[in-house]
């Protein structure tokens, strides 16, 4: 075992004897699953560190007709649902179902808590797992974010090039104005724009925009 | 100083003598800056952790044509990106400027680990702290993503309206091809179904779809 945690981005950089000896003095679960059985219910509070060992398991939700569909997989030597034991809604969003055999280290809160204050390095590969989610996941949501205007902008320039029967049009508003309207935030709005012009998908001058590549403008919808 | 902190989220739980023994201890700067002063630049590497004492900053970014945004107000006793402290990618992704002036506790990231060692209540605080924003930047995403497919198939089903000159008509795509098609995940775009339905604006009978609020439909786009 000591082995395969040697290799998990949380004990990484110990030595086999070090991990030895952190284990033997903090109390630990190891779970083996069967393939299909649940680990842990979306919805439930996760107040524990989860290590897959061996194995394989999986992210799943429930669809409106009751159906389970897989979100994500996830495999040993990762741990999962990690950055949720210390936040206050501690509820994990998904199923999380074993593909195959699944050996998986359960450390639970109280217990984790001693064992990154009894290890520097534990405790900075804690740190650095759950600081690079959630910079991950930030950096999604400024992309998603950002291609969501881009969807608005490209339907609002394509109506306007409908209703001025050219791909040549004036804005009648101003880029605080469509911002409103769209509901972001002005810096936003004009970021998108940029982005377009430096896809050559427009050009803009001054109020005047131009559509340079409506294939790819409607691609953005 | 230490009854401003022991109203922080870092600090909450400790008495006055605890904040005042546990910061003798620790290395750390307190420094003022002038309204308008630039605490922070954008792309720069965080590795250390603010604590605002007294007044207010701001985060914003640079527009397309140099012009800056406000994009965030953050008010003493609030600490700020100290969810980048332990990422492998610690750049900030905002400028923090000054609003008034203001007085702030900095800690760097090695007296940081030290200090967050020597106090449970500390580091249960802080791992609480950037834990919530991790779920919540989480939450957000799930939102907007499918405000993003809700908008999809809204375009889409005003296209099949015009196409077939009515408000019922039939889908010719299983729900798997249109998420194909969409680039979402099956799940995703059941569930934004799901929630038009629920919201009374489209009805769904086998692959019948029935416009009942186009008013609606048209401010999802």
């Amino acid at each position: 075992m000591h082995k395969i945690l040697q290799k998990s981005n949380l004990f990484k950089g110990l030595r086999q004897n070090e991990i030895e000896k952190v284990l033997a003095k903090t109390h630990h679960q190891i779970k083996e699953y069967e393939p299909e059985q649940v680990i842990a219910y979306s919805g439930c509070k996760c107040e524990r560190l989860y290590l897959l060992l061996e194995g394989s398991v999986r992210g799943e939700i429930l669809d409106e007709n009751g159906k389970t569909l897989k979100v994500e997989d996830i495999n040993a030597p990762d741990t999962f649902a990690e950055a949720f034991i210390f936040a206050e809604n501690s509820e994990i969003l998904v199923n999380v179902v074993a593909n195959s055999r699944a050996k998986i280290l359960i450390i639970f809160k109280d217990d984790w808590i001693g064992l990154i204050k009894s290890n520097d390095k534990i405790l900075e590969n804690y740190l650095g797992i759950i600081s690079n989610r959630f910079v991950l996941v930030t950096r999604k949501m400024k992309s998603l974010s950002m291609k969501k205007i881009e969807s608005k902008l490209a339907n609002y320039f394509l109506r306007l090039k409908k209703a001025n029967n050219s791909n040549r049009f004036k804005l009648n508003s101003t880029h605080q104005q469509l911002a409103d309207y769209f509901g972001v935030t002005r810096p936003s709005l004009s970021r998108s724009i940029s982005k377009m012009v430096r896809g050559k998908i427009i050009s803009t001058n001054k109020k005047e925009i131009e559509i340079l590549n409506e294939k790819k403008l409607l691609q953005l919808l």
